[in-house]
């Protein structure tokens, strides 16, 4: 197959780490051309200037995502920040195909979008049609979308340990619990004080505490499966390390076997699922063995208060989280072997 | 005041990281003059082979704990693994005060510690007159105590947070989920790989998932106040950093303002508390605001879910949560100012 | 292409960190199937029990060296530590093409070898065949060896840096000073404790100051360019952080415009290379860009003291360091594409 | 003694990292009382709301230079940034002894400072007046000065462990050779993308390479021992720890016995300083081993080029190298014991 045959892919706001491991795996995908790389801060130069580790690939300047001439483009990643999407994938021809990584199209309800957003969403139509991008739980809607709205890092860890746990009924929808850390990359490499290596290194704290807005979104997808409108407890910590996330989930089971019954829901419910790998029994899921790859790695355990459960889910926030299933729902869309592209192991150490 | 009145200290285990924290802190300490420190595995070589950074404080070499003159010493600190400690300390001349670092005899039930250490207790008259070192609740009784059992890092912190809220009944003790996290300093000097830089930088995991040790002992004294049998959800987790620990913890109110209620019980509680702070409403605690002291700070957020808080307690786990708690008792056993040498800032970053 | 006319691959001494970056490579690469896992202590055991993130990937349990059918094999990698690799390459049979990743073919010289190994060398007609796999100098006898001997991590980052400059004349081969840096997986997976977490984080120390094994492997190549007998001044580092290594070489010019000159061999040896990247003027080469690669970043700068120059080199360890390099003299040696398989680009942050 | 008797300390730039170590040092200090923090930028606030592990100390709020009484006050240490302490300290009134941590005052030779710094001094008058606070070489001028400009990090640790190998004549001036590695705080609190966590972790790199500032200060002692211009070789590197630096220095001897003659001549100028420690024969100094003190360790080895020797040198940049200095400096000043408030052991792991 020739260069010509590739899939002609732009990446809008190229110059974040979403962009960054986007194009690290864009890069060498088979069936990807890169056309575009826009970031309006940095038009004008290379891509090395802002991504040094990205300069020999020979990839196009950054320029700005008003001068793109996108006949030139089959699909766009959208990579802004949350509230700056809407407006420019408004704008954006309607031949092409967009995979927003952006919270801009995750939630259904506008009124939910407009609470934790703080201004009415600008683009309500398109928000209607954009499928949510949670790959193993979509995958029909996503073949056939315009728009896909990735999950966020912590929505994606979440809901691929919990989906299976309440469509079977093994918990209780109303007593989730989920502690979750994060590296820093989580924040984006916007520069802030609170992100400064010697304020980060040798630490955690939490953040977000009862306010993040990961969890309105956990929410509308664990409602729908429960048929019920649920609030979880959702808490988010930052760790001294770049990548990965991992979730504890404590739960109360439904049932006297909570534990069997859960690891039964989750091993049917994966066997075939490329990326989701129910560990071993007792294997207790780490973050490092995910690093840099499009896995989520699950596992569930007995706790010492009979009925509870806990239930370890990880995964890269860059990637499963971000990146890597912004590029799995790629390959949905264009009719590609889901996997291509993605069978990179973790690097570890 | 000279040397010669000053109280003549050994520390058996002093090649541990317990040991050298209690070394660092003792050796500066005003009222302390170290007489002998025991390691029996290093016995003969000087301190500084063990710990080049001790090397120049002219401090004795390392011996057996079986060769020390305990004739010429008023106090013992005991930093021994868990379930040697018993043994030693049996041995020791009844002139000594004891203060000890292990787990040995902080479980008042000794059917509980045979179930937990997986042996009986091997000196269960002693352990029937240790005193519980968690000096904020025991202060009266540590000041008469000729054995102290220095509560573990978790219990601490888990604790400080929980014990007013149950006393107050700001809580309902029969749903309390602990997510710990740690710095490796927790898990010793012993030469594991699961402990190699390599398996554990730029990663976090669970582990002893509702197994660990440290859940008795939080029971048990959750479960005194309670005035109910209780067990927790304690589920600790291994963070990529050398020294701290923080504790989110997932309550239910019994009434209607919780998180005003829990505040208030905490604030009086510890209003005179020279090492536990309440931090200001809406102040994250993080484990860099108490590196290297021995301050434990806490705080409280309303959750989402109406009705239940999260309070978050964090302290570094080898001072408050180890060396500086046990010479908190000692300077209480001997009659000093509560505070004398662990003045300490926080060397953040 | 199916799996039956693709290369079998044994690789020996698969539990250490460089089999596991190897086999990280090696199951995506197109042209390889995995046959053979060998890690004697660990004989019985699935390869996820070792490496957990490698458990999906389905290959074959650990096995004995000795208990494997090399007849099924057409090329073995060997990743066992230094010293016992020459007794078991010994006994391999002689239609496999074998690569080595261990120091005990590197030193041509069996008198330099036995005075930094302790020990006669113990297959010297093997060593005598070996032929020294630093790729991009000796690609053509890489191509007909049976033997490749990979170089020490250190060796290529060095010798990638200095050798067109010996070559060139554009150095004093007399003043050389190698000053290396290199993160924790260096040291490989043995349980030590100076290796332990807690040893490392949140510090630095040199290490085999003057008595590193590395330095008679950069001598041997760099006095056979000079056409004299030249020693150097080589003190590694440790650093807290698990991949990447960086030299910092301080040379002195032969003529007047050194760093032009320099700067010069350097961009035109590299023109063509495909894992060697002389990184544009002022710009810093730093071992994050090139993680999880087979790239080797290099950069020249004038130093303050006229005529003098700096060489900044850097790889990571476990790739051009190590098992990439490996690979890059295997698709050598089976007349495939240098770069297949290699084609991963920086986990960047 | 009463807090009326205690010296009354103004720390002028209190919110940087400097700032923020010398209160953590201050704060215990026996003869200290602080009376003044300023900060301009964060004028209003409290100290806590800057930096929270200070929350607790009692200090005063953070006010503008320019409000602060400073009759109410006998000395003031001054952490601006450079090139802006020097019309601040100008505008002082003359009853302050002031200790300077800036670089403003370190250069004797307005030419060489007008060329580093880029503009012409501003105070040349106080600059001639001001003393190089080194303190193990300027002790006696330093108890009379009334401005003392302590050293910046790098110049502490080179010029301890050159200046006794230079006045004794056992190394080559003309051949100095350092390698400088420094933790993250050393570039300050600062708020730029290069010191965010993910750019730093996990990652190495050189800076400022041949054009650091800190070299012409180090030039500037070392010729003024050697009596003749000197030019030296000086490297920094960023290292991925928040604290610490080592400088290996490469040198050539003068005579043929160089390491034994460096070792004398260290150990002799050393014997009696309360803060320099040459380190045992063969012992390696490593950040790790001064984290959070005042002590400076080095040591020599032999290189394994005849005549050549490797010094190393490591102090904690915030302390021996800033404001652990500072303190010492500011004992001397008033007639102090020189150790007092410094006698903080490593905190180590």
């Amino acid at each position: 197959m020739t260069d010509g045959s590739k899939i002609r892919v732009g990446i809008i706001g190229a110059s974040g780490y979403t962009g960054a491991d986007l194009i690290r795996l864009a890069a060498v995908h088979p069936q990807i051309k890169i056309t575009a790389l826009t970031a309006n801060a940095h038009a004008g130069q290379s891509l090395g200037a802002v991504y040094p580790h990205l300069s020999a690939l020979g990839l196009p300047d950054l320029v700005k995502t008003d001068d793109v001439d996108w006949s030139q483009t089959d699909a766009v990643f959208c990579g802004l920040p949350h509230g700056t999407s809407q407006e420019v994938i408004s704008a954006l021809p309607s031949h092409l195909k967009v995979i927003d990584l952006s919270a801009d199209f995750r939630l259904r309800n506008t009124k939910t979008y407009a609470e934790w957003y703080g201004h009415s969403h600008r683009a309500p139509d398109l928000q209607s049609k954009a499928v949510y991008g949670l790959t193993e739980y979509y995958r029909d809607d996503i073949a056939k979308a315009d728009l896909v709205a990735c999950p966020g890092c912590y929505p994606t860890a979440a809901l691929l340990g919990l989906l299976p746990l309440l469509s079977s009924g093994v918990i209780d929808p109303t007593d989730i619990v989920i502690d979750a850390k994060s590296g820093v990359t989580g924040a984006g490499r916007s520069v802030k004080q609170a992100n400064l290596f010697s304020e980060v290194a040798e630490g955690i704290h939490p953040y977000g505490i009862a306010a993040h807005r990961h969890a309105p979104e956990i929410e509308q997808e664990v409602s729908k499966i429960a048929g019920q409108d649920v609030l979880v407890n959702f808490t988010p910590h930052l760790m001294p390390m770049n990548r990965g996330e991992l979730l504890t989930m404590y739960l109360r089971g439904a049932g006297k076997n909570a534990e069997a019954e859960a690891r039964k829901a989750l091993v049917e419910r994966y066997r075939d699922e490329p990326f989701v790998h129910i560990v071993g029994d007792g294997d207790v899921p780490a973050t490092r063995h995910v690093r840099g790859t499009n896995y989520c790695r699950v596992n569930v355990f007995a706790d010492r208060i009979p009925g509870r459960i806990i239930v370890v889910s990880t995964l890269d926030n860059l990637v499963k989280g971000s990146s890597g299933q912004a590029l799995q729902n790629f390959n949905l869309m264009f009719g590609l072997t889901e996997t291509l592209g993605l069978e990179q192991q973790a690097l570890f150490p």
